[in-house]
Formats: structure tokens, sequence, C-alpha cells
């Protein structure tokens, strides 16, 4: 099943809804060459946010008829499709969310719903768009306020128990360091270790403003570097696309992860160091639009 | 796409054999109420082995016509269809049999033939007939001579950047632990730390002669505590079967990991510990005979 991007003369028109901790991105498109509407809503309460991204979804509706709508949100999300919970939010920190009915909801737009975790949405949109064309196994990692990890096997993420989180890996510290982590459930697992909150609660001041040689990074890349050995090893994408504000934020990161990811796989068969090209490990192509056009990306999926 | 066993008295007889380290096993089954001929060939070189092995299929397939063929063999394989080594062991510590062409040889006999690595084998014969039966995705593990990781997302073995080899990957150590590791590639990978070798070097005896209470076991725990805990975060198994020598043979290990286990998943959305039932950690159900199986579960899928 090799597949290339859409064609984009006959792509259908779909709406798109990325949820984020801090604002959703309504987009009105048929993929990132043809994008007729972009609104952003503040994430607030349920019911008001919602309300919002509703409005804007009618009015579109009304407007301009959109074939599917696809919903790319933070989670946990229930993606058990025999579940009575099916498509909503569950068990998030953000208590006010917890059991928000998402894809019920959307249902009433009477169009097929696509519905995955944000990062899942970016990672199949780098698939369509962008890093991942022609490719059946990839995977998006972002670190930024968390890490998050899109995986794609044969073509479509991950599901099994719900959905992956493996951001929260457990990975090996360096001899010398003890900080207890960040992450409320897991202390030190890589999300403690390496998001843009964990930096900030090591050192003391946010990530964008340390030097690149804080000492600080040199854990950051240690962590992420086992992350990213281990996925390697457990779903062997043919690329991983690593973003976030973290990563795009101090240049330097990613190389150094390259050289210590190198250093972790040694000769090791098809996942040693060989495969680890500069096209292997590198950023996002879609930047910033990944988040939002994975929403598109879902739709368009939700119509096959 | 619910999969139960296949109907015994219609599944077609077909012809497997497992490649292992120390011995080949080759049988020809329906399946395993329906065994009709089972030969064991030590592992010497190549030439000598797979010409025995071949002996034993000419002679089933000249008698009682097999209709496909399932190899399950040790890796790493190529398992890229579109490579010219498709299908052939590569990279291999065990140099004799770098680049032996598996698949091509077994094409002879005209029939289907279905290839992956011992533990995908292993996996899809828990799934068919086992203690994954009616799952569409699921984990076997194994932890014996090295730590062999079979993963199944929607009902087939993860495949990516060739076949996933999960038991190398990098763990949290304990504390005041600093051995270095058995790994010859990793050092103190998963495998390095807690496969049969690995214990033995580390205790200077066998792990069959170890009391309960030897302190290898504490970091033995942990490194696998480690491992599992990232393969539910990263492929989210819906129930995860370990077995192996050194787990089945020190019967306090199990139980042990599942404590920690769940120590270290904490109370995290869908993937915390109240998973940890049981039956979702639970050893093989078809015990030795998942490995020769998985070749007969491999004949199987090739007629599909």
């Amino acid at each position: 099943m090799a597949r290339g991007p859409l064609p984009m003369s006959d792509a259908p028109l779909v709406a798109g809804v990325e949820l984020g901790g801090t604002k959703c991105v309504c987009l009105l498109a048929s993929g990132p060459a043809d994008i007729r509407g972009e609104v952003r809503v503040p994430t607030r309460g349920p019911t008001e946010t919602l309300a919002a991204i509703e409005a804007v979804l009618r009015q579109w509706h009304t407007e301009h008829g959109f074939r599917a709508l696809g919903l790319a949100s933070f989670g946990p999300l229930d993606l058990e499709p025999r579940s009575a919970s099916f498509g909503c939010i569950v068990g998030t920190p953000k208590r006010a969310w917890e059991h928000v009915a998402l894809l019920p909801r959307a249902r009433a737009f009477t169009v097929p719903v696509g519905i995955d975790t944000d990062v899942n949405g970016a990672a199949l949109a780098e698939g369509l768009w962008g890093g991942a064309r022609g490719l059946e196994s990839w995977a998006y990692v972002t670190v930024g306020t968390g890490i998050g990890v899109g995986s794609i096997v044969a073509g479509a993420p991950v599901r099994g128990l719900g959905h992956a989180e493996a951001g929260h890996q457990r990975v090996p510290r360096l001899a010398s360091e003890h900080w207890p982590g960040s992450c409320p459930f897991h202390g030190d697992c890589a999300e403690g270790l390496a998001s843009g909150p964990a930096i900030q609660a090591r050192a003391g001041l946010p990530f964008a403003d340390l030097a690149a040689d804080h000492p600080v990074w040199n854990e950051v890349v240690h962590a992420l570097a086992g992350l990213l050995h281990n996925l390697i090893l457990t779903v062997v994408p043919e690329r991983i696309l690593v973003g976030g504000g973290v990563v795009l934020g101090q240049p330097t990161l990613l190389p150094r992860i390259r050289l210590a990811l190198q250093a972790s796989l040694g000769d090791y068969g098809h996942v040693g160091r060989s495969v680890l090209t500069e096209q292997y490990l590198s950023t996002p192509v879609l930047g910033e639009r990944a988040g939002p056009l994975g929403a598109i990306a879902l739709a368009h999926r939700a119509l096959q």
C-alpha cells in the first residue's frame, strides 16, 4: 500500500478541529494548498469552547457543505468503537474536560467524523502532505508542553488498548542525575525529564531562555535519545519527524540527539546507527500547521 | 476484525519450521489439535541443517501434499518484500548463517510460504490457538537466551524498517546498580540485563540455580518492568503473554514484575495500573509449543 499525496484538485472540502490545551484551531480545507477558512478559539471551559467551535462549523456547513469532519484532540481519548464513551475525552488532568463527548456532539453535522489524538492526526498529515509521504510506517514526535508520539504502522495509527502514550516511556538517566522529574504520574519518565515544563522546573528558566551549553540539555538529550532508541526498536518507523517548541527552539538539540542515538543504537543489525541519516530523523515539514492539518487528514480518512 | 480460532475441521494441512539457535523443529499440522508429524533437527551449519530440514519437508510434501509452508526463524531477517534479500537472514551474530536465503530456498516447494521472526510467529500462534484468541492487538515476550518481543497491531506483526527488536530497549537501572550489562551491542539494554546469559554472567551461576531471593532478581524485575511499561505505552497491547525459560523457571518472577509494573504505570489514564489484571499479563497458553506452532500460523497466513 504505497501512498502518495491526495490529488489536490479532486480532494473534497472537509472541516477539521484541532483541540489544544490553550487554543482550538478550526480549518475548512481540502488540504494545505487549499485552505478556505481558519478560525482560532481560545480553550476555556468545554461548554463555552465547544459552543464557539460549533458556531464556526455550522456556518461553514451551511455556506460550503463540507463532506466530513475531523477532530484531533488532546487526550486521553476513548478510541474503542465498541465502548459507550467512544470519542469522548477520558481521564485527563483538565478535569472540566473529563467525559466531554466530542464525537457524539460532532455527529450532529450528519457527515462522516474522524477522531484521534492530536499527535496521531499530525502524523497522518505529515504522511499525506509532509515529511512522510509515500511511507507505510513513520512516527511524529513533539516535545513541547508535553511529549507526544504518533506512531503509524501499516498506514494507520497504532491502536490497541486505546491509543499510545509513548512520550511517557521509562528511559535511563545519566549516571550523575537524580532530579525526580516533573511528570505527576511517572516522575522521571521521558516527558518528566525533557518536556518544556520539566526543563523549566529543572533549570528555573523557560527553555527558550537557556543557552545551548546549559547543563540541563545533557539530560534532555539523553532522555530523548533513550525514547527514540526504544521507539525505533519497538515500532521500527521508516522515518521519525521530531518537532515541538523545545526541539525547534533549540537548534543544537536535534543534531545532539542524533549523535547520542547513534551511540545508543550501535551497530545492531537493521536497527543500528546506519539508519540515522538526516532525512531519517528530521523536523516536520508542515511545521506548526501539522496539528490543524491533522484534523483535515482525519476528516479525509473518515471518508475512506 | 474480531478473529477466533481457525475451524480445525476445515483447516488445511500445512508445514512449519521453527529455526532456533540450538534446534530446528519441523511440524506437519493443521493446528495444535491435529499434529501429523514432528521432527527435530539440531542447528549446525546452514548447509547441513537446511539439507536435513528440506529432506523432512520433501518427504511430507510427497506423502501428504501440504498446502503452505511457514518459516519462523531467529533473526534479524530481511522482511521487506521489495528487497533483493527478502526472506534472508541478515546481520546475525551467527556468522555462518548470515545471508542464508531461507525464503528463496523454501519456494522450491511451490506452495505459498510465510516467513517471520520466531517471536512474531509465536505471537500469531497464541492469537489463533492460545492466550490471545479474539484480540486484535497483543504482545508475546520471551525471556530466555535473549529477550524477544512479538507485537501484533491490528492483527498483524508490527512491520516498518524491517521487524521490531524490542527486547533491546533502553530501560532505567536501579539507583545502586552499575553492572555494565552483557549485550554486545547495547551493554545494559533490557536483554543485556535480564536475559538468561546476562543473569548467569552477573551471578556466576545459571539462572535455574539461583534462589528466589538472590539479589540479581531485583534488577531483572526492574528491567523487565521497564520494558513492559514502555511496550504498553508504545503499542498498547490488549494483552501481554510473557514466557521463556527465565520467566517460566522462576515462578516468583511474574508476580514481582506485575507489582513493579503497577507501581511504574501508576494511575495514568487508560494505560495505568488498573489494566494489569492477572489475565492481562500472563504466561503463554501454548507453552513451548508456541514457537513451532508459530511456523504453522505463518503457513496459514500465507494462504490468506
